[in-house]
């Protein structure tokens, strides 16, 4: 890219950042009226608000909705470029970044947003049995799955088999397991309850299995019952302290039981991506960079490792959570450093607020939490639904999503139910 | 499934409808209170508005905003079951299909609206590079390789490289054609104008091809003369009685012309689908079945064939055009015929009316026409819009649609622009 024919010359100090989600968005954002020339870099070609990715697998939203090309939310910002492409390594010393297709990328600021995806804990066989929710692709194969299974279902001239599709499995008790879990009890008691002839959808069975004592960890304890009754209400089966040692075709094996379940949904563990393991640094347990305090890494003050990716310890001396206001704060924080080019010495630490917490588990149910103050119930759905509309990027989704959300509230009709490829054939098992 | 343990007694007559679309769809819709059994088989599981497919290969709607699952269309219709599966042949002699996972499911009365797929006339091997627009799974494809060529453009440093990926070719001058090649340079030359640093959308060149003298060819010729000036203005180059012959990687052969392209999009010949060579009948040269006048197949007055898979001749000795409003007059015909169990020697010949021709050029311009009457311009566009809203199937996507549009008026973006997939890396050619 460099010496490129085509490219400007680049005389300002040049910022890349890679990575378009929460951290990386807002970064670039502080960055818009700066002398700077800032590169952003993502593999994909959207900004993805991932909060409501369930929404996507759970068949209430389209990929649309939640999704905003990153070219159109920096049309407007004339020192930012986008290009899509995939980073493969970072040359900390000659201060550039290797892509995939052979270009070079140098910088002067570099920022690493990429996030995490789901772990298997070692065990990556489990991906294609149960797999995770943190891209659209990832949504969509979750929501084809689950509706693929409805279909078996009806078809099959087994009752085994019948049950066996109609069972769910979603391993992991934190937000995205209890709004999936929560979502799936919906599907399957509510919105499909007419559609089907020979199964009826009400018989299946949803289980949601977290290895820690209570679901939802991070919230106070009072508000993980509260969820539990909740989701035991919509009937969903709630295991607490037990782990899954074995996921195959036909189930998971949680502690001494065998769960027999066509669907298995993972949202159990993270791994940061591996773009940092480039950076020769220590990383925590989950990949993630250890940072100093004004985010950048040892001995590199123009390196700076923000949301997901990294591990940033709060005053508390625990790593700040990794939720999407973390990547916000850091993201804005890195921006207003580098654009006042503020050196190592002179930077003031990465001050977290922490905004609580908030998970959704059906129609008028949800649990949040901002500092002391606990919210339940209908009052806590609305907040969450007004927090989730607020922050959504473009005006336009947010009136896409509202509308979709009224319609689903009177109707309990999921719009976007489809699956696109042709079912699986194989002759059942009888 | 006869016999099955889980399935109800068949008392009733047995009416089997293959294909959920347009025709299939409004043969079972006619049949909602007859006292009939009546089975819809579908490789998906939703009906398509196929007219709108191209807003969705243009990154204007979202896929869920045109497809409605089929099981909700008729949740309320007792008589009526929906199996998602795919017929692999037909038993006359013992009047029954056979399914590709082994089953076999009988019928009294069969009604086949399995529609056509796209024809490389011989040269399938075209298919993987220009590619066609017939589902949801082709839309999104034909999307994300338009969206990732731009971003490919933006990535390159090859001037000539950066050219071949600006640069569409449409095969075809139907609606399907014309429609597309307006939506690709309302996104070129519009949507994405200020969306790049590097390279500049508008330098795109859009070419469509049509082997016969003139676009659009069913419809009156003047109108035709305005479809080319209305694509001209929006920069397209029109190429009519040319063929052709071949497609590569690098662009397509147009008669003597050799268009450099990485974007090729095939709108141009059709073939109905395979199950009809089971039924062991004359096929028409696009592989339809030749039906009777009121669309049952020879020695057979059992089964019927409609809408894209039937060809059907009119009261001018021509076979009816291949478009929605035919099927859905003859799912309507077979749909009372049935009701009424009529026999073959009392049934009167199915009577087409013809509802004329509209299509969308781009923002304020469509040309249509209804019997002697032309339209163009923006009244013609406002009526294609009011058309296309009003039969759309259900209530929630007309809002959809509505809002997608509404939005796209205003602002000139597309909300859809989304490219799922990770780019394909491998080092540029320089």
């Amino acid at each position: 890219m460099e010496g490129s024919p085509r490219g400007k010359l680049m005389i300002y100090t040049r910022v890349v950042i890679v990575g378009g989600g929460f951290g990386g968005l807002n970064c670039a954002k502080t960055l818009k009226k700066a002398n700077l020339d800032v590169l952003l870099i993502d593999k994909k070609n959207h900004h993805l608000f991932q909060p409501l990715l369930y929404q996507v697998a759970s068949a209430a939203l389209s990929p649309a909705d939640i999704a905003t090309p990153l070219r159109e939310i920096f049309a407007d910002q004339k020192n930012t470029t986008v290009i899509m492409g995939t980073v493969d390594q970072v040359d900390k010393k000659n201060r550039k970044l290797l892509l995939q297709n052979g270009d070079e990328v140098p910088y002067d600021y570099l920022v690493i947003g990429t996030g995490a995806r789901h772990s298997y804990f070692g065990n990556d066989q489990w991906e294609p049995l149960a797999p995770g929710l943190k891209t659209v692709v990832d949504a969509l194969k979750i929501r084809e799955r689950i509706l693929i299974s409805f279909e078996k279902a009806e078809r099959t001239d087994s009752i085994q088999e019948a049950e066996r599709h109609l069972n769910f499995v979603i391993i992991g008790g934190g937000p995205t397991g209890v709004e999936m879990a929560g979502a799936i009890a919906e599907i399957a008691h509510k919105t499909l309850f007419k559609n089907f002839r020979r199964i009826n959808p009400e018989k299946s069975k949803i289980y949601l299995v977290e290895g820690a004592p209570r679901v939802l960890p991070p919230f106070p304890e009072k508000l993980s019952e509260r969820a539990r009754k909740d989701l035991e209400k919509m009937g969903v089966r709630v295991i607490t302290n037990e782990l899954v040692t074995n996921i195959t075709e036909e189930g998971v094996q949680v502690g001494d039981d065998f769960i027999e379940a066509g669907n298995v949904i993972w949202a159990a563990g993270n791994i940061a991506s591996p773009l940092l393991k480039t950076l020769d640094i220590p990383l925590d347990r989950q990949g993630r960079a250890m940072v100093e305090p004004d985010l950048s890494i040892p001995d590199h003050p123009e390196i700076f490792v923000i949301g997901d990716a990294a591990c940033s310890i709060g005053k508390d001396g625990k790593p700040l959570p990794a939720v999407a206001p973390t990547a916000i704060q850091q993201g804005r924080y890195i921006g207003k450093l580098i654009r006042r080019q503020i050196p190592k010495k002179k930077r003031r630490p990465f001050k977290y607020f922490d905004k609580g917490g908030i998970a959704t588990i059906g129609k008028n149910k949800a649990v949040g939490f901002f500092k002391a103050i606990h919210f339940k119930g209908i009052f806590a759905w609305l907040i969450w639904g007004f927090i989730h509309i607020f922050y959504l990027v473009n005006y336009r989704s947010q009136f896409g999503v509202m509308l979709d959300w009224t319609f689903h509230y009177l109707t309990g009709l999921r719009g976007a139910r489809l699956i696109h490829k042709s079912i699986k054939e194989r002759p059942d098992k009888k």
